[in-house]
């Protein structure tokens, strides 16, 4: 019956998977009805579309924004997910949770760029971000207690995964303490980490063959 | 042909969570869009953009008190699947309906939050609930008469599956009827019953191994 | 190699259901979005909310009757997938201008509510529904002929998927065709031919085992 | 170990298409949020609803646009995907700057279909389609580079699926520099080129057994 457990359980995972892929599928999309077509009535001519197109860009900027943090979230919850064995009532819930704050992140990143110069538009936003680490950090830590993770996860992989998120979680820290500098600072620092993460080639990533 | 019957089966089941994944992610994305970024021209300083997203708490209270729901329903939904061996056109129909009600949950919430006062949108939000929690109770039992139920299924389950759901029925429709003597009352129990799905720790969950 | 083959096929018709699934499940919850709550600035008492609520009956109607057409539509596109060994590229669009026709619907089903005695709105949803089957018997007709089916597939599968296609379409046709009468009297029937593709019991669904 | 880690990344190359399939799910029923029903208070005759139904006519054109694109780029990633044997951190990013792509979409096609006089919305439509088409084009490129094809992709498959998308972008770049004559003219082409891949027979893509 121990293996039939094993199936049923890693089924659990399975549907965890599908919803986090469903929740972040409609969250990456979500900003993209804020791209509104300009009314056709007001547009007399090639340059004034140019214009009205331009004007859309800080939305678009700040789409990009979100899709780029989604992106690695999205990443960093399926670093852990493949090493999970199975899940349980209270790791689903910790889930759960970080997928509460996935959906909120649109909306985070939107006050963030309509109001760019705002210190508490900036804490709104880094205050999101905290909470995903957060939640992340928690699952990762509840599954290595609770004996949710696969027999062959390597024993690196542990310090790996929690040293990720605390250097990346500090790095956002420093870069939104900055805004007492100036909120224009802040968020070069903290774009230059989400990049870092997305784009950057990492010597730890690879060592341990996280995607 | 018997083994190739199963597995085509066993698809059906997965297409169904597939489904239900897809429903539950959209509708727990939903009432993000009724957060809306203040509009910046009414906005004047640090003080007046705080007010304005202070003035969306209620909002997010109810987002989150819709997506605690939907977690919970979610939950229970899959505790009964993992225990389908098939389904059949029936059963698939009374999950449709289940999934029917879950798309109104965000409606039904967003009513309760906006007229916390008004024992109606108690009663509107209460029959939500008692509709979710009897698709549900209809689904396993008719899943265990027409024989569809795995079997691997440790005989305890049945029990525990169905006495969850009427406890938990039980509580909501006392807390729905506390709205006689005051509807904040009411609320305050509901909200207590769904922490204590949510978050409490459960003898029967870990008994039956349930998620 | 022609192992792989196959298994990579599998895959193909599994991204296709996952699509699929994702597409219905955006197509059955958009509908939710009409249902707005009442602004609380209009209501004073009890008895407005209610009939605030009540006002909004038709629009749960139609989405209702949305939800169970996408709800038949579902279970007849899975019911032919599930013969499928693998997909080839016109089997794919075949499919995705079913998937079309289904995002086409809750618009459709909207306009039939809101205008329910125009026969010009009947049409469009019968013409809606004709699509689909339309296009969901073009499927399994490509499927057999270009020999895409399972070879476990049993013999008289192919006459029942198609005589059920044909027989529904045209009770949908003369359904339709009431409408010279009155749109009611067209509705009803509509209506009635959907529920019994539903709920009602079906012995010839039974004998062929179809989900 | 090996045998592991295939599986390992067996995994993250589902999750990846759960995540694609999520995102193209919705970006396919965006546009339908477009087509408004009539308000009934405006409509008072047969005639008047044929009319505003009609009016929508340019919007669902451009929808049908708008999702047979999504349809062809669907498909382009997912013939790529078959061949996958895992992914890694790079192939990750560069499918999730496609899924970016995707999103884009439905705004550019809007765009196109309100001002289909006008070169520049037809310069931002043919950038989205080439940014598609660059993004698929780094995908395959990185995957081969970094040894990430399984180990039997048919050696032909290669400079099949590069052709495809050179000959492709090619075709739609032609067509976009004959805005430079007329933007009918280049709009005309650039369907052509779509329909050819969504309908036409394909000497290639049989060869390969592309879907």
């Amino acid at each position: 019956m121990d293996a039939t457990y094993d199936r049923l359980a890693g089924r659990s995972i399975e549907r965890l998977a599908g919803l986090s892929d469903g929740v972040f599928a409609v969250a990456m999309t979500l900003l993209v009805l804020d791209l509104r077509t300009p009314v056709s009535e007001a547009i007399h001519s090639e340059q004034a579309l140019l214009q009205a197109v331009w004007g859309l860009g800080h939305r678009v900027i700040a789409y990009l924004m979100s899709f780029i943090t989604l992106g690695i979230f999205w990443n960093g919850q399926q670093a852990q997910m493949i090493h999970f064995k199975r899940s349980n009532r209270h790791l689903t819930w910790i889930n759960l949770a970080f997928l509460f704050f996935v959906t909120l992140l649109p909306f985070s990143t939107g006050l963030l760029a309509e109001f760019v110069t705002y210190r508490s538009a900036l804490l709104v936003y880094w205050s999101n971000i905290l909470l995903l680490g957060v939640s992340l950090y928690v699952s990762w830590f509840y599954a290595r207690c609770a004996g949710l993770l696969r027999e062959d996860t390597p024993p690196d992989v542990d310090s790996v995964i929690r040293r990720r998120v605390l250097i990346a979680q500090s790095l956002y820290a420093v870069g939104a303490a900055l805004c007492l500098v100036n909120t224009y600072v802040s968020i070069g620092v903290i774009i230059a980490v989400q990049l870092n993460y997305a784009i950057a080639p990492s010597f730890r990533g690879r060592r341990t063959g996280a995607r």
